[in-house]
C-alpha cells in the first residue's frame, strides 16, 4: 500500500570525523522516503528552491518515489550545515537557512489521495496536523517531531499528537515530551497523549517500541511489555545524518507492504527500521541508500536476527 | 559444575533517588555469589573484619554458598559509600576504605580446589593473576576490572587478561582498555590481549558480547558477529548497585550449569545475566537477590525473550 509522506526535501553541508561534504540531498522526507521505497510506493509532499534540479529529482526518480507532490517554489531550498566531530551521537548545528521552507504550505496533489499510510516528518505540527486532516481515509499515521517543537510550540504539538497512531522520535525527545527521566514512565505518559504505539529511538543501541492497549502492535502474550530492536555495532560510522528518518522509513515502509497489521509485522518493522538505519550510516548523506539492494537489506536483516536470538 | 569466586565482601551505604541506607551488605563477590547460586554451587574466597558477623554469614548459607574461604581479619571489612542522585546510570563515590582488604592475600582452602569455573571479580590484577595461577586446571576463568587498574596498572592488567577466558567490563572500560573510541574496533583489540570472549555491559542498554574465533561462543553461522541482550526498561531503579556483579553471576552461574559450552550456551548465559541484573537494581544492596527464586528468573527470562525475539 501506498505510503504519503511530508517533510523537508533539502541540501546538508556536513562535517564529520570521516570528511566533510558540501551541499549533498538531504532532508527527513528524502531519507524516509529513499529508505521506504525498497518496501512499497511512496509519494513526498514537499517544496523545494530553484537549486533543487535533474540530479535531485534523478534521485528519486531511481527509487520509483513519486515527486509530483514536490512543489517548485522561487528561491532556495531548505539548507542545514552541522557536524558531529566530538561526538557521532549528537549533531552541533551550525546553520539553518529556512529558505523556501519559511513560507511552505503543503498541498496534496490528488494522485495522492489514495494512500493509505501518511507518514508525517519533522516539521511545524501545524502543518502535520494540517495534512493530516486532509487525509482523513488512512488507514494508518506515523509521524516525527523534535526537541525545538517541543519546548516551544506545546498546544500545536499535543493537537498533532493526538492524530497519529505511531510516533517515533528519540529517548530525549521522549524524555522531554513527558517531563520524565524514566523510560517507562515516559512511554506511558506519551502514548496518553495520543499515539498508540511510541518507538523510542536510542541510536546505537537500537529503538524500543512501546504500546498502549490500543495498540496493534501489542499481542496477547506480552501484554504491558515493550519490543527491542537491537542497532548493528558498527567498524565505521561515517555520517549519522538521516539515520533516524531511515529508520522510520524503513519502520513504516515495512508496515504499509504487509497485508496485516500484527505484532509480528510490527516487530520486524524495528528490526527492518534499524536494518535501514544501519545502512544510512555507512556512507555521507543519502549515498548509501542511493545503492542499496533489496538482498542487502534482507541479509542484514538475517543478521540482526542472529544478534538477538537465542536460536 | 562449582564456581569458585575471588572478590570483595563489603558494607555499602548507598543513597539514590529512592532513599537511603547505611552499611548493607556488598561487594563483587557477594553479589556474584548470590547471583550465581540459582544455577550452581558456588564458594568464595574474600577477606572481612570483625564488623562481619552471623547475620551477614547467613545471607550466604541461605543460598547454600560456601564461606570457607571467607577469612576472618583483625580489623574492620572493605566499606564504600556512594550515591546516584544525579545519574541512575554512574555511582558518585563519597568514600572508600580497604579496611581488611588492604592486605588482603587471598588462600584457596583445599576443598574449592576441584571447582571447574572460576570468576576473578574486581581486584586488584596481581591478586587476581595469584588466584588464576593457582587453579591452573579450571575448565574456564572470566574476570572483571575497572577504571582504577586500567588507568594506572597496566602491567599486571595486562599479565592476568592473559590468564583469561571471558572478560566482563562495562563499555567505557572498553574503551578506555583499548584506547578506542569504536566499539567494535575497541573490542577487537580487547580480545588480543588475552580473552576469547569479551562481554560489554551497556548498563540500561543490556549487553554485547563479542567473540574471537577461539571462543566457544562464536557459532559457524554468525562468524564475526556479536550477540546482544537487551536490559529490561523498568519503571523504576531502586539502587543499580551492584546490578554488573549480578549480571557477571546470572551468566557465569548458567554457563556453569550448563552440560557443554556451545554458542547457544553462550546466549542464553547473556540473557540471564541481564536478568539477574534487572532484578538486582530493584531494591536496595542484596534484597531482591536474597528473597529471589528460580522461577521468577525463568519467569523473567520468557520476558526478556518476548522483549527481543521476532517470533
Amino acid at each position: 500500500m501506498a505510503i504519503t509522506v511530508v517533510g523537508s526535501v533539502a541540501y546538508d553541508s556536513i562535517e564529520t570525523p570521516a570528511g566533510r561534504r558540501e551541499r549533498c540531498l538531504g532532508g527527513a522526507a528524502t531519507y524516509f522516503s529513499l529508505a521506504a521505497s525498497f518496501f512499497t510506493d511512496v509519494r513526498v509532499i514537499a517544496v523545494v528552491g530553484e537549486d533543487f534540479g535533474p540530479e535531485q529529482e534523478a534521485v528519486f526518480n531511481a527509487r520509483k518515489i513519486d515527486t509530483r507532490g514536490i512543489e517548485r517554489a522561487a528561491g532556495k531550498s531548505f539548507f542545514w550545515e552541522g557536524s558531529y566531530l566530538d561526538n557521532l551521537n549528537e549533531a552541533k548545528t551550525h546553520q539553518t537557512d529556512l529558505n523556501v521552507f519559511a513560507t511552505f504550505a503543503p498541498k496534496i496533489p490528488e494522485a495522492y489521495r489514495d494512500s493509505e499510510f501518511l507518514f508525517l516528518a519533522n516539521i511545524d505540527p501545524v502543518l502535520q496536523r494540517r495534512v493530516r486532516e486532509q487525509m482523513p481515509d488512512v488507514k494508518l499515521v506515523a509521524g516525527d517531531t523534535m526537541n525545538y517543537w517541543i519546548k516551544d510550540h506545546r498546544p500545536a504539538l499535543h493537537a498533532m499528537l493526538k492524530g497519529l497512531d505511531i510516533l517515533l522520535i528519540n529517548e530525549t525527545e521522549t524524555k522531554m515530551l513527558a517531563g520524565n527521566n524514566n523510560l517507562v514512565q515516559a512511554a506511558r505518559a506519551v502514548l496518553e497523549l495520543g499515539p498508540r504505539t511510541l518507538v523510542v529511538k536510542h541510536g546505537e543501541y537500537g529503538a524500543t517500541a512501546f504500546f498502549s492497549n490500543r495498540s496493534f502492535g501489542q499481542g496477547n502474550q506480552s501484554a504491558g511489555h515493550p519490543f527491542r530492536a537491537p542497532a548493528l555495532p558498527l567498524e565505521e560510522v561515517v555520517d549519522p545524518t538521516g539515520a533516524g528518518d531511515s529508520f522510520a522509513g524503513g519502520f513504516f515502509g515495512y508496515l504499509a507492504s504487509q497485508p496485516q497489521l500484527t505484532p509480528a509485522a510490527l516487530r520486524r518493522a524495528m528490526f527492518y527500521g534499524s536494518v535501514l538505519g544501519s545502512f544510512a550510516v555507512e556512507r555521507f548523506g543519502t549515498e548509501r541508500l542511493q545503492e542499496l539492494t533489496r538482498k542487502e537489506i534482507d541479509d542484514r536483516f538475517i543478521v540482526f536476527r542472529e544478534l538477538t536470538h537465542l536460536d
